[in-house]
């Protein structure tokens, strides 16, 4: 392998390692393998490639960052990447003093990041993997080549270090949640009857581009369809329309529901809009550092009990950052057995939490609100809190439209 | 696993079934598990989860889209999708008679996968996986609930079988060709002394966006740094700059590269300019099908052979479609042994080639052209032929950026 050597005092980490260093030692992990996009660019302190943000696939295998990460001896960490990433090599965004970019083929890669890890010395006995992010022919290489070491999942101390999220993450978090509510409002303005939910969900996507954000989503229902997906259905007038819609700003996800109408909300929509409106600002309440993670879904879950619109209507809260379900999660419902449920956990300070109240209504369709909300010492702050209430469409207004255009 | 029946003439395969059984033949393949996003899209026929375009992360888990064939018995294919799949499953999206989209978790998926392949009898001794796109968690779980059947790369047969691209195909990356060349004309016409690098790149990614591609990745050089990564090296007077950009079409990859100056080109750039024009035009000449694959080498590799810029020239040609490097592949010079090299092969009706020279001038800078060439019985058809010269900066006009932005 290629290495290079950088002085260390001017790479500080990009992460708090020492944190790290503990959640790897509970887990009983001696080095980390990290192979997902999401986690490599967060341990890395930024850094995606640019050319394989969308694709994986390319040749006869694939794009593999990996990340190797000997717990306690961050000066011995490594990066091997592609080819296609020397000049960022180049152009110095890599903090680990070991990097190397000479490889097209993910187990050559993978080979080299072996190699690195028998070079660290005796003593390490376990090595921890993404096994949903590591693909079959790399787990090949590692357990042929650290055969002696034992391979275990990963995902816990690799959530538990990026759920409290640093100043600048939220500053990224709040970037990326105000400028999916404008598209939203952006596009709310724009629709007109025999628009199709495919042509919003462009619309969508190419003002949040053009806002500079990484579009990922949108779901999208119009009128009485409780149907989610983009499709040929053409809005009418009167509909009402739901946008949950997902878009990344420099990796970091906006995630959020907003509502509009081709028309005026009658009584019974006000009504309906205001009572989830109601649990979800209620849910937000009880959030501050320290509090109980559970008490979200104590007060959201014990007002919908109570509500007239309880049999179809879901409420939902759950950690998200850099992937859209993360830690903290606040719920025991999950399907998998895991370490890391936090309902009877206090949240800390820099927590990031999405709300969700979502109302699948036998009669009037689709109505659902998503925020997102950071824990504060002091209480709580909404990230892109506007645009709640019913949002009229500009009905295809020359002013509306350009206005989308961004 | 929840099965759906439709009757099978509604549904013609949208892949040539007899074809892929054949080489699931010769590959000795019982049963296939694609898992990849790109796999999993050309089976399907098109489909590719509206919310997991660009994310895999979600949860504790990840997307993983498995679609399952049984080599000459399509009416058993079995597609697993999740949860966020069942409105397009609504929508009548897929074709095969068994679809599943009741799980989260990609494990739980691929259980169901197993289900199904235990369902269909004896005689399965061979299951063929995407070894680089099937995470190391669902290998697990095929080893262990297939434990009787040999486990195998799919590579070959999946590409081959992809190599061939119908009419339809060919439309699509025309269109990618067409409006990857439009977005780099407009982003030339856009600039100016001072713009960096990553503006540029932002332009091309949300000028592609505006025109409906997925915008994937922008490689650039300007003035005379080889350095082809994004960045914030601003743009003088008289530099010359190259865009070389992939963007895709319902899937399909537009991947070219242009040259532009902002000024005039002196006579020693339109020399070099037209010194890889000429390699270019003439490594196409010999394509159409029944020709051997290799002769595409044979006259680049020799007319470079005989170039005065010969030290500092590649030449490359390779097969592209829903890859960016995929079959047919033309030199023997990868990374990995591989029964799937070409060059000796009759080139087919319906294949499509990226071809491009490559010039890292010591003193001038870099400079390259890259086109997509399908091959047709009578000879070849250029993808996105235009734009071809040197390309003149508009100088940030009101009127040039008003072109890139619309």
């Amino acid at each position: 392998m290629t290495a290079r050597s950088r002085s260390d005092s001017a790479n500080p980490l990009p992460f708090d390692a020492a944190r790290f260093d503990g959640l790897l030692e509970e887990a009983g992990i001696d080095v980390l393998i990290a192979t997902s996009k999401h986690n490599v660019q967060y341990l890395l302190g930024g850094h995606r490639s640019f050319f394989f943000d969308y694709m994986d696939a390319i040749g006869m295998s694939r794009y593999l960052p990996i990340f190797v990460y000997p717990k306690g001896k961050p000066e011995h960490t490594a990066y091997i990447g592609t080819r296609l990433e020397q000049w960022e090599r180049e152009l110095d965004r890599f903090w680990p003093s070991t990097v190397d970019t000479s490889t097209w083929v993910s187990t050559d890669a993978m080979w080299l990041a072996v190699a690195h890890i028998r070079g660290l010395g005796d003593g390490i006995r376990t090595i921890g993997i993404e096994s949903a992010f590591l693909p079959a022919d790399c787990d090949a290489v590692i357990r042929q080549g650290l055969s002696n070491c034992e391979v275990v999942d990963a995902l816990f101390p690799l959530e538990r270090l990026r759920a409290r999220k640093t100043p600048q993450e939220l500053i990224l978090l709040r970037e990326a949640s105000e400028r999916v509510v404008a598209s939203m409002l952006a596009v709310f303005g724009t629709c007109a009857p025999n628009d199709t939910k495919r042509e919003l969900a462009e619309r969508m996507r190419r003002h949040q581009v053009g806002s500079g954000l990484t579009f990922e989503y949108c779901l999208i229902t119009a009128g009485t369809g409780l149907n989610r997906a983009p499709s040929d259905q053409r809005l009418q007038a009167g509909d009402i329309v739901s946008l949950d819609s997902g878009g990344n700003y420099r990796g970091y996800i906006g995630d959020l529901c907003r509502m509009g109408i081709l028309g005026e909300p009658d009584a019974e929509l006000e009504d309906l809009l205001s009572a989830i409106e109601e649990i979800q600002q209620a849910a937000r309440k009880p959030i501050r550092a320290g509090a109980r993670g559970g008490d979200i879904f104590a007060v959201g879950k014990g007002l919908l009990a109570r509500s007239p619109h309880r049999e179809y209507t879901e409420f939902l809260a759950h950690g998200m950052g850099l992937v859209s379900h993360e830690a903290p999660r606040l719920t025991a419902t999950g399907p998998v057995p895991y370490p890391g449920y936090d309902a009877d956990r206090g949240l800390e300070c820099g927590m990031v939490i999405s709300i969700e109240t979502t109302m699948a209504h036998p009669n009037r369709g689709f109505i659902k609100l998503e925020d997102t909300v950071a824990v504060t010492d002091e209480g709580y702050e909404g990230l892109g809190d506007t645009g709640r209430g019913w949002n009229r469409a500009g009905f295809g207004t020359a002013q509306a439209k350009a206005r989308a255009a961004g």
